[in-house]
């Protein structure tokens, strides 16, 4: 066939050994990949063991074997971009939430995840902000400024929901998914204002204006967020209705609801909205309208579909960050001064406790008072689960820390050797400790 | 949440234009894929449109509407790269039509399907070439090495097996289906080796034992290839079965038979065999062992899901060319020389015409002695269809002789902008008469 001829012809031509390698470096990385799925799946039963924790293994062991192939140069297989993370990892998992999410359950305590994730996240963040200047300055690990301080707090003050969601069961606690969950998807959107707030106030003059501007900016950007994933929603309820009214193509139906929940991250993208709160509405709204207007077997296709393609984005994400682990410059930063790195590590992780209890346990207390029926209240147990829950770093964060800290400085390095160990530790502990969530 | 905390944060430490301006781009490709299904399901029962018209027509549009906008500069959205192309797009489109062929009309006419593709494009191979040798001497069309003229030859010789699955129907020819499309999946054997066998032998001296091992190269291939995709297939059918007895998960099984798949493919681009008759092959086993070995709802979704991901890749291909078509440089070079490029474009038309002629009617009189039944036979009607749909050269000759040309010198340019005149001519053309064929 023509095409195949070509691909060997451009083969023969470059006889370059850096494609080749790249053949070779995903045929290795699907294979692991299968591997996951497989040992995942026997090792289900052991109740230390999931799927992340055996791609983490998995991808621990290739680094290890490829930094010892390759002599201690490298432990990638794959180098990592934002673009591959934010462009085709994440939006599948988010939208799937949302696709699968028990509405009832999220809209009933839609108040709480609001509460939690927009003024829980603003007390996380002061609180984890001014604790990081006070011990920063005492511990003298360089220069920081007040930008990079102010971005630390809002990365630390966020959860992480694709970890959320291997650490909860949606079926076990609905109750706790939905807080916990809904709060890593609204606190997206508290992010974004406060880097905006970051970049574009007078950090300096805070007065009663520039607050009422930053509640005003938050609500802006929450309400058009939610709206553009709810219309692409509805407007592919409304597509499938009209215009397929009478014969129905379960191929097209399938596609149409990809490209439009893709088109409506995308979108949410370009115009510098929260695309993970866009993508989530609309997986919701998808699966309230869309849902119902097309086959049966478009219905079976989507379901499983959704899931298959959000399960191995996160086996690809944990597989990665297990690879990612043994980055040696990490490691070899690390060890120039391993006191402070464990001594900062445990600063940020005490302020992140901290910070979260601050705002878990009020805000239950004042959740708990509108609430008439005993069964609806948040339990001081599940207080303590939604406060250790939302500690959870996972594969998210830190291939973000990673991305987003090497790219200056000095000081950002030594915080992103940092990040990278006080994630792993906590990334392992948290799964360690899964079922004893599950069984609160 | 953490992450998108991240992205936001990289935005604003980039602000550069070019980041911003391929979200753009995506943006408007993922819109204009949804309305190349919209508008193609509306056009459906329109006898002279189909979705990849559509495509090729939403994409002129566009590539003016940019070109005007750009003020001439350009008409591409995204950059059309070979890996896009051969890791991404084709491999669904091939492993669905392997997933979805009629597998007892397929190995009926086995051995008719390898008479075409291995022996039948060798006589078009040898024709053409030969044929464009003689006729550009005498056209002065420049320097043209004999390497550059065999490659010619071999990638005019091989059908566009994509562009068949748009022209015939399976359900409505069954009989020319499997032969066109069968021919152009094992014909891409026979261009491996006839490639393998330009670069390596001495052509200028050919004797019985260079043919024997041209025989015996084609032979390692076909078996090697073939084996691989049976043996992928298999494999994930015995892991399915084996491993997930008793205990099924819907989208465990999806993403093994996915990633099996896909592994098999990019095996076969690891070992420099045909993947294109790897995963085809690993398509027909899963979809006669793997399939039935799986839960009612990974059937469905699978069926549906690889259509659906064939169908998008498609359409994906057809915009693009209907994008690419516009590129100002090309239509720049050929009006430099309007006659010569008509000229070459009619030759090599004819040339393909000769050839394809010179195979399928002695090659169809030699398979109908076999046959006992005139039902199995190959009609006069059916051979001159059979003649006529390997001609199509479509989406994917064209994208790939672009991507092949146009890295050389001064001549390979002026044979690009040639093939791709003819090759929207011929696109356009074989659409028109396409539902002629159907009514044979």
């Amino acid at each position: 066939m023509a095409m195949d001829t070509g691909a060997f012809l451009s083969k023969l031509e470059m006889v370059t050994t850096s494609d080749h390698s790249s053949v070779v470096s995903m045929n290795l990385f699907v294979a692991l990949l299968c591997a996951c799925i497989v040992i995942g799946h026997l090792l289900e039963e052991n109740r230390w063991m999931n799927e992340s924790i055996t791609a983490l293994a998995i991808g621990l062991g290739t680094g290890i074997v490829i930094l010892l192939t390759t002599g201690g140069k490298s432990s990638h297989l794959l180098v990592f971009s934002e673009d591959l993370f934010f462009i085709y990892l994440l939006p599948p998992i988010i939208f799937n939430a949302g696709f699968q999410v028990k509405k009832k359950q999220f809209f009933r305590n839609f108040m709480t995840i609001m509460l939690f994730g927009a003024v829980g996240t603003l007390i996380s963040f002061a609180i984890i902000s001014l604790g990081a200047i006070h011990f920063f300055q005492k511990m003298n690990i360089g220069s920081l400024k007040i930008g990079d301080i102010l971005a630390i707090g809002a990365i630390f003050s966020a959860t992480d929901s694709v970890c959320t969601l291997q650490v909860l069961n949606q079926d076990e606690t609905p109750l706790l998914y939905s807080l916990v969950f809904g709060e890593g998807v609204v606190n997206d959107a508290t992010s974004v204002v406060l880097f905006n707030a970051i970049q574009s106030f007078d950090l300096y003059h805070i007065d009663s204006v520039i607050a009422l501007q930053f509640i005003g900016s938050f609500l802006y950007l929450f309400i058009t967020s939610t709206m553009l994933g709810v219309l692409a929603g509805l407007l592919s309820a409304f597509m499938i209705k009209k215009l397929y009214f009478g014969r129905h193509s379960t191929d097209r139906e399938v596609a149409l609801m990809i490209l439009m929940a893709y088109l409506s991250y995308m979108l949410a993208e370009l115009f510098y909205l929260s695309a993970i709160l866009t993508v989530f509405f609309c997986g919701i709204v998808m699966s309230h309208y869309t849902w119902h207007n097309v086959t049966e077997s478009s219905r079976v296709t989507t379901k499983h579909a959704f899931a298959t393609l959000s399960f191995v984005a996160e086996i690809f994400i944990f597989l990665y960050v297990g690879m990612d682990a043994l980055d040696i410059d990490k490691w070899r930063f690390i060890s120039d001064s391993p006191g402070k790195s464990v001594g900062v590590s445990s600063i940020l992780l005490g302020l992140v406790l901290v910070g979260r209890a601050a705002f878990v346990f009020p805000l239950s207390f004042l959740s708990n008072l509108t609430k008439n029926s005993p069964h609806d209240r948040i339990s001081l147990k599940q207080q303590v689960t939604i406060w250790w829950a939302g500690l959870m770093r996972g594969a998210v964060s830190m291939a973000l820390a990673y991305n987003q800290f090497t790219r200056s400085g000095h000081t950002q390095l030594h915080l992103n050797a940092i990040m990278i160990t006080s994630t792993i530790s906590v990334v392992l502990f948290s799964t360690v400790v899964r079922n004893h969530f599950i069984s609160l």
